[in-house]
């Protein structure tokens, strides 16, 4: 077993199947050998949304970094279902977070924590990354939160 | 002519010339000889939005589509403009869209099917990209659908 | 001094200092060398919000003009915290940026210009980027205007 899934074990977590795009497009694309750009993931979880809703209405402030927890572990789980080993990882270069906010909700950025601090706790110094966290008034579904990722691959031997 | 184009009017589709941006900016980067970012782009065509107004409320779901393949179709415009061979394309990467939606609309992800859907007829494998579909309440000029694309160029002989 | 922070100078700017990030990331990320992520930035001025709320609403058009130019003020301080030195940069690649927007408002791309100016007047030709302006309906902490920067850097020598 990898590094990177022991630690994510140790944090409770196991990597689910990369869910099936609903559509026309695939989980990730690797340019150049280095960069990984992975496809937006909302929080379900063994086929099921998390939590369905907005922040500031029916989802709360710890629900909805729950739903970027979640949405962060898909965006791993698609992220292998790309490179097969997640300890190609070199670092996590980005990370862009959309929460479904009712009006006048603007704690964005504490929801998205909820997927930074996995990441740092799984990944370490290379799990710092770059970020935007925004809000919007719907997302697929009824996602309270839906994340993508770019990622650096380790240069191949 | 080359062979994507040729794609493309099997497609039924004439590339436009590229929309001058409504402001400071040009139609796409090419970073370090290899990765394009085109800028995000509306479904003009001839000059006026093919429709006007937000999913779930004045824009159906076919309605939204035919935006979304009017907003890829911009994209490569705005692409040509800049490589002036769409030979020249590796793969599609990545694409971004946002879907203007009323209250409890949800079904994005199908809206920019109609993006997605035209990138794999013309450009087959190289067509399949990573993506988000992202919702919100307003874009401009009240566009339905807006997109922006990542694409990696082949190696230059 | 730096060429570029002599330009600013020039432009009336005197850059901040980064702004702690409120969460788990950090105010950039450079990707092999050459390719920098700045993190999304609000339009904070020592310390506070230049203007707070929503376009359409109880923000002008010039005050939102003054709130994107200040965001990418700040994108541009987060960049030289990690690069050093800005002359460093080879161009501006990509700018994405969020207006907080009331419903029926769709001048985006001309609030985002006050952003896209500011980097032509500092970096001329190489100032010129791939964009994309979109609206939405909450930000965090009100912040009327949220951006995110792609820098290229010059080959090390």
């Amino acid at each position: 077993m990898s590094v990177i899934e022991q630690r994510l074990m140790e944090a409770g977590v196991v990597l689910p199947k990369a869910a099936k795009p609903v559509a026309a497009y695939v989980p990730s694309v690797v340019f150049c050998d280095r960069l990984v750009y992975v496809s937006g993931q909302d929080c379900r979880k063994d086929g099921e949304l998390l939590h369905q809703g907005k922040l500031g209405e029916s989802v709360s402030l710890e629900e909805g970094k729950a739903c970027a927890r979640q949405s962060i572990i898909n965006c791993l789980a698609a992220l292998k279902y790309s490179i097969h080993d997640l300890d190609r990882v070199k670092r996590i270069v980005k990370v862009l977070g959309f929460v479904a906010s009712a009006p006048g909700f603007g704690e964005q950025p504490y929801v998205i924590n909820g997927a930074s601090e996995l990441l740092i706790q799984v990944f370490g110094e290379n799990g710092k990354h770059a970020r935007a966290a925004l809000g919007t008034n719907e997302l697929p579904f009824g996602t309270p939160v839906e994340i993508e990722m770019i990622v650096e691959l380790k240069k191949e031997l």
